[in-house]
């Protein structure tokens, strides 16, 4: 019987899983996982902190038992710690100690840790926020202690998302930000304002902050102090500060790697290892618009890679050469809400194309998310990004009121199906008063970006 | 000084004014509008008697005056009757009097008029929807008489939003439809359960309703009775059974047009006739899916086919060719808020593909509108349809809670940039759990019609 070795149980691990079970049923599978759980919500964490989801079982999408109904085998709390290409052998450190396990076909998708690099980061108030059990830590943290004041380190999405969770939940807030902007994955004139905004909502920002570790306090239960440019004293913080792949025993067996350390593989999701495929937050898979390797911890890419790889695992196991799915590449598209409000962005910024070494163009609007006359209109951003000369779509950012959010997806289509933005100008959108202006936002972005490609 | 002469002060009137004079500020432009205003929100006025818009006025975009800062002069309440292409002269009814105008350049922007073939259809109490004025009336009729019980016929778009419209303003409201469905401009599988939750709202529906026409009743200031297969005692009644082109005299006057007397136009909105153009609800322009010309009474392309008459007008004034703009076609995208609920197709549904003489594959997916663990996670179905053997899209349905209306322009991307289903599925598509599920509906329905496309 051929064996896959799935290491990592999470999105991409299960997707790849299920996919090669289902399109060969007589693999055997078997699944390492690190972690207490497999296939959770990562992204539903900060719903789960600020009670608006309540039960932590919610965000499980997939049991063990739902795992051994397909036939898959999991074993959780079993980290690989090597493995070797050759003799296809993996080392793992399990409940019951050191073992070792023999594949005839590897998947690594071991996925991404979050960062913290910061002295006094095992003291018993400060989290990350990765697995469900990240959640329940800290919840019943908050149960137990008299938590008043938080810190969360990190303007980004996740920073602002559990920012947002804890001012829910009537804490004092302090967000603790590397530079002067939030948000700095868009460009700056998205998020003009953005930094008031969070203030006026109540949360106390602390620009280059400068933050250099935590140290033990005088409150019980609390946490102590964040040392930063300005010491703060908290009962409680959350570092998030970007995330790393988990993929040291995979470099050090020779995958391929980038310098950041996440994996290289083809479209299959093939690694440069006879029978060892990768997929997910732990891979750099070819960014759509930049045509590069490009990491993006994003749920839906890598649920599809996991899904391209268990396929094209199943494919590989014919005698004959068969058709097998392959990864169209990632764009970036993703979407947050902030305390009533939403930013999304899809393929680059325009500080990013010229990182690239383009010369883009770029049109803001700032239009009305519906009918002037309707009762709740409310005012929204929308920015597109294009290629000089081809006028071809390379990005879209846009801010706005809650009910916005999905509107990154129309842009998403239009620069994945390659569209320019005079074409992108003409397409016929949706019209009601309660839903939109007559002229759809992206079409007026569209059709004044088209204006100024340079011909 | 060339003389434009533009019939018809709306969207597409108003547009291809505005647009001719920017381009040709040496241009003279006279406005000659049937009715009291210019250029108003039509689509705004079931919300104007629901009293969720305040002040008729708010519908109003642009003023005589506005139209006057920019070189246009408009005549109101001034209908034309006749125009002569050789002669190049318009006879019009005006409010002193039967007089005739000169035209170097004429456009046709006559829009369409509420279809109301009922004998009793000048009863007091008998309303259709089109301009302002009519809102007002309807308005002013409620307030000066005692109005319970209201008829709407007609169980389409604006059916739907005028029943919703009277019951937020707590009337008996009484739908009568002509077939067994409602919105039947849609695929069956995707209103199904409409015409149960219509009812569950507190409308009365009456299916097969067969009105025949309105006769006079006892009570003072009430409408009377509508005669139909039961007939109904009524306070008022809305007809809303569709639209016709105001195209009569144009039709007279020779311009080619369909049996139903939409004008034909090439792509830069020029008919038949040297120096006369067409645009907005009174035309038949190709649509993007099927070629054939096809009337569109939608806001947008009414607005953008003005644009493009306006433009083309401009560019036929240089004595060397000049380069302009050409109207991309009517794709269909529409959508509409009925009491919470949203609907919204773009393109040709499974039917209408049927009647094309296309075999389509067509696929209906029942989603949840963000992470199934979220408060608020409503259901949503999504349809697509696409082409056999190629997997060309031609059109998506949706319904659901408010939110999930401008999902539509996800597919009207699609369309337009003449995607596959297994391109559309490929699509990377923004997921947060208040937002979305990982894989978006209109992700998974494409997967799932690119399974059925015949190979």
């Amino acid at each position: 019987m051929t064996k896959l070795v799935v290491i990592g149980g999470n999105a991409a691990g299960m997707s790849a899983a299920s996919k090669a079970k289902r399109r060969a049923p007589d693999l055997e599978v078997e699944v390492l996982e690190a972690g207490h759980d497999i296939s959770y919500s990562a992204c539903g964490i900060p719903y789960l902190v600020e009670g608006t989801v309540e039960k932590p079982s919610q965000l499980l999408v997939l049991s063990e038992e739902d795992a051994a109904e397909r036939g898959i085998t999991v074993r959780a709390k079993t980290e690989a710690v090597a493995f070797n290409p050759y003799t296809k052998e993996v080392a793992f450190a399990g409940p019951t100690g050191r073992d070792s396990i023999q594949y005839d076909k590897l998947l690594i998708a071991t996925g991404s840790s979050p960062r913290n690099p910061f002295p006094g980061r095992d003291l018993a108030g400060v989290f990350t926020i990765r697995h469900v059990g990240d959640g329940v830590r800290l919840i019943r943290h908050l149960r137990e202690s008299d938590t008043r004041r938080v810190a969360i380190v990190g303007g980004g999405y996740v920073g602002l998302e559990m920012a947002s969770a804890f001012l829910e939940l009537g804490a004092d807030v302090h967000l603790l930000a590397r530079g002067e902007r939030l948000l700095s994955s868009m460009d700056p004139d998205m998020t003009d304002g953005l930094e008031e905004w969070i203030e006026e909502q109540g949360i106390t920002l602390h620009r280059k902050a400068d933050v250099k570790g935590f140290a033990p306090g005088k409150t019980p239960g609390g946490l102590g102090r964040v040392e930063a440019k300005n010491d703060l004293d908290v009962d409680l913080a959350v570092v998030a500060v970007g995330v790393e792949p988990n993929t040291q025993f995979a470099v050090k067996a020779g995958v391929h790697s980038t310098k950041t350390g996440h994996l290289l593989v083809d479209d299959n999701m093939h690694t440069n290892f006879h029978d060892v495929w990768a997929a997910g937050d732990c891979v750099a898979a070819r960014h759509l618009v930049t045509g590069r390797p490009t990491p993006m911890a994003l749920a839906l890419p890598s649920n599809r890679m996991g899904k391209v790889a268990g396929d094209n695992i199943a494919a590989s196991l014919s005698k004959i050469p068969a058709p097998s799915m392959s990864f169209p590449g990632v764009l970036g598209t993703q979407v947050t809400r902030v305390h009533g409000l939403a930013f999304a962005q899809t393929g680059i910024t325009e500080t990013e194309a010229k990182k690239e070494g383009m010369d883009p163009v770029a049109y803001l609007v700032e239009s009305k998310t519906k009918a002037g006359y309707m009762p709740g209109v409310a005012d929204m951003a929308l920015k597109l990004v294009a290629e000089p000369g081809t006028g071809k779509l390379l990005g879209c950012q846009l801010a706005g009121p809650e009910e916005v959010a999905l509107r990154i997806n129309t842009a998403a289509v239009a620069i994945q199906a390659g569209l320019t933005a005079k074409k992108l100008a003409e397409v016929e959108t949706a019209y009601a008063p309660p839903f939109s202006p007559v002229y759809d936002p992206i079409v007026v972005a569209a059709a004044e970006l088209a204006k100024l490609v340079r011909k």
